[in-house]
């Protein structure tokens, strides 16, 4: 594990302590496993960092729930009684995210509910809300041409403040790449599921 | 995210059942980011899901100290008081194991440490002590000629009952990958140190 040893100091007028404090814009992609795994990982340090933490995850149901959920809302839980690490917020599209009037608001459109998500995740971040985001599997919007790619990267670009962005998902845009200051391929090698399993729980989910 | 969807059905003579059940041999390789976070992370949801997870760190430095160490302890402890999820233990090489009666044992021979550490994971494995193992970074041993990788694949594949191993580290072994029922290769396509900055806390540990 690299303890923080650049492998070149760049010509770029920063101070270490500036370039240090500058937020991160990653991005999880290929076709493997541990995309989401390894930012919820993520997002368990960014906890105990003292971080204010925000999931959003742009998938369809509601009800899938990853256990990752419930053991950081457990973390998140232990905050508001201890003050230990950070507030964890954790939101999930389904058939309309958690903090729309009506559930059944964009029930039969999942395009408008990812923009209606992107819209939220906007504001946020120009109000500098929380400190690290996890825009979970945000890449299929975005490769449907469901949300604008441009207006997405300059938003991220342009955001204030010291807030870490982490994006996953399969085919993630070129563009967001470019933009991106951490990107991790993960490459599928094997996979029980070639051989006919089916998930387990505490594995898959 | 497939939700348990095999992508083939096996003639192994197997019931779903059986296959479902069937204990994961996982690696995480490659020289990018995220194999150590995504094992941590499925460590998270192995607590959430009530197994007993052991965390077996194959480092130098006892005193290094990730965010993921003390959420997972977190975790543990909520489990003791509350009794949700499953219990945790975290074990650190650094210079010899907190098993060890003496810190000082092995203290100036790291090879020594790394195979008393895989002894003590054998006799672990072979009295089912628990059910989610994650040995980070434990491929450097096995590349470095300190650890036999025939006696460990031969331990992995006889190991009895239903035990999760999770594998990290750069350069995994042919042997291991070949024995492994889930591989992912971790690739970097860009990175922050690239650019000479130097980790963050809540980011890089």
């Amino acid at each position: 594990m690299p303890q923080g040893v650049p492998e070149s100091i760049p010509n770029d007028g920063l101070t270490t302590r500036q370039r240090r404090n500058t937020p991160v814009l990653g991005v999880h992609t290929g076709d493997g496993k541990g995309k989401s795994t390894a930012a919820f990982g993520m997002a368990m340090r960014a906890w105990n960092a003292g971080l204010n933490v925000a999931v959003f995850q742009f998938v369809k149901s509601a009800k899938w729930r990853v256990g990752e959920e419930s053991a950081l809302e457990a973390l998140g839980a232990l905050h508001e009684q201890t003050g230990r690490g950070g507030p964890v917020q954790w939101h999930k599209m389904g058939q309309g995210w958690s903090w729309l009037r009506s559930s059944s608001e964009h029930a039969d459109d999942h395009a408008a509910a990812a923009r209606a998500g992107w819209a939220e995740i906007s504001r946020r971040l120009a109000g500098e809300e929380h400190d690290f985001y996890v825009l979970d599997e945000f890449t299929y919007p975005l490769d449907w041409g469901w949300i604008d790619v441009d207006e997405v990267v300059d938003t991220l670009r342009a955001r204030p403040g010291r807030q870490h962005v982490i994006i996953t998902g399969r085919r993630a845009p070129q563009k967001l790449i470019d933009a991106a200051d951490l990107v991790t391929e993960m490459r599928k090698v094997a996979h029980p599921m070639d051989q006919g399993r089916k998930g387990q729980k505490g594995i898959e989910w």
